[in-house]
């Protein structure tokens, strides 16, 4: 494994993981939509990882990281705890090399959650809800496999990865005004902030979190990491802290970070559904939903967004 | 208007419906799902008429029609009468043509419809919810108006227009092994019957209906007209009575009809909708459904399906 320590992945680390990807995930397509360009006022642009392998732009950090991983390195499989997309996105990559995964999840994970990663061969530990229970969990299943462990997003062969979608996007659209991305541990967002350093340096980055889980805002305007506290939002994928890896990154190449309301991102993500015909988890809608709340002001811009995943209980709509 | 009578469209109809109508609507995409190819054990190619312009196939014969006739015919504008998807295709044909469409619509019509045909500007009036009632309420707009009546499929420049989907698809997709398409008043499956027999006629081509409203199985099985009658199926696109254009076309050039049960329908929908994250209406998912109760054997073939729309109301889901 390549020593990043006190560096940011280069730009040959982004373009050396879409290479490695390729024939893994999906080139997803980049959606627009002439009802909601006049709903809004601008010209958007969505990336449509709701569309990628395993239903989330995961898959692409996931790969990366397995797939960069000496023989050596794997020849006990991997682990990771997890409850949602990185937990089906890592049993995927695994079964791809051919290894095992090893998946802790809280007892309370969502049924399709569940039957994703069993979907994929992984093999799953169940614990208690909490996060402390979740790193006991591991640690004690780390021990008795040997398995190398993946985080979801604080490593930067997973940064990488997830910065491949941004990169496609801007070969697909050229240089937008704004792209925008959705942040809970910051994986999606730092990729995509470093691949618009590195492929559009002209586009301003915003990322979009719920204001009911808003760590990486408080922690992005005062310069000092604040953990995420009770987070209490729709968009389940958003719910956990920066990493200190994520955190500088996004600390010198984001514009801005924005939040939203409850309301606003259940709107954003009917009005996703209903117009594009398209279906996207609550995460997805968080950006649309600031824009909605004019945060950021937008108006006749071209404006990239990252629909990041697309997994929800189709029996259990915010609506 | 040409006149077509006691003849079939030909394939110049068809290629000159696609060119007519290239500027106004979509060229939709085909999408393919590894996942659901591994569930049904064949390649499936579906071509998404769920994007198409005002969401449904609907748009490419309402405009096909509407830019087919002369100034004089649409100097007092279009009407008809509909409850569903042909109302805003041929709401949106008009706004685009600079004419006026009169749309009779029976009271009882969901919001969501009524809605869109306001978007594109059409005039609405509301009527009993009966087919005697939507009958003589039209002929009233029409004698008040002098609009030009645009019957939804009985119709050869309709029927054309619908052709051009799955022109599209084999100019993807190459010869498929089957094609099949949903069937309610019989414009798609006409139109697509058309298609493949000019343009890849090597394949195989199937209707799908839902057995709680069989009334084309059964006149293509007696080779006799049967209307439809109390049609009671969750397929709110399928419910009409095929017509004296479309039936002897269907007659000729489609291989089968198939039915099937409400409950796959709705199970096909799901799958649609969870696996490849798109939103389909259930009148899109009976081909599915049907190949899900084995109907027809499609074992390891090559075969595309027509989703028709994807106009659904997102509060009243059926799961």
């Amino acid at each position: 494994m390549k020593d990043h320590t006190g560096t940011f992945p280069a730009k040959s680390d982004i373009e050396d993981a879409a290479k490695r990807i390729r024939n893994h995930v999906h080139y997803t397509p980049v959606l627009t939509s002439q009802n909601l360009d006049s709903i809004f006022g601008c010209h958007l642009y969505f990336k449509c990882e709701n569309f990628q392998k395993a239903g989330a732009f995961k898959s692409r950090g996931a790969v990366n990281k397995v797939f960069s991983l000496s023989n050596d390195e794997i020849k006990n499989g991997v682990c990771t705890h997890s409850s949602g997309n990185h937990a089906a996105a890592l049993a995927r990559a695994a079964m791809l090399r051919g290894i095992d995964a090893h998946i802790v999840m809280p007892e309370n994970s969502s049924t399709v959650k569940i039957e994703a990663v069993k979907h994929y061969g992984g093999k799953i530990t169940f614990c208690k809800p909490t996060l402390d229970a979740r790193e006991l969990t591991l640690r004690q299943v780390k021990n008795r496999t040997k398995a190398f462990e993946v985080h979801p997003y604080n490593d930067f062969d997973i940064i990488s990865g997830q910065g491949t979608a941004a990169m496609e996007l801007f070969q697909e659209t050229g240089a937008p005004d704004i792209i925008m991305a959705p942040v809970g541990g910051g994986g999606l967002l730092s990729g995509t902030a470093l691949a618009t350093h590195y492929f559009s340096p002209g586009t301003k980055i915003i990322g979009a979190e719920p204001a009911r889980a808003d760590d990486a805002f408080r922690s992005f305007k005062a310069k000092t990491f604040y953990p995420s506290e009770n987070p209490d939002t729709i968009a389940d994928g958003l719910r956990t802290s920066l990493g200190n890896l994520t955190f500088p990154i996004i600390l010198q190449h984001v514009d801005d970070i924005v939040t939203t309301s409850e309301e606003a991102i259940i709107k954003a993500m009917k009005l996703i559904w209903e117009r594009m015909k398209i279906i996207v988890e609550p995460s997805s809608a968080v950006p649309l939903a600031a824009i909605l709340e004019n945060k950021p002001d937008c108006r006749n811009k071209n404006v990239a967004i990252i629909l990041s995943g697309g997994n929800v209980d189709l029996t259990s709509l915010p609506w």
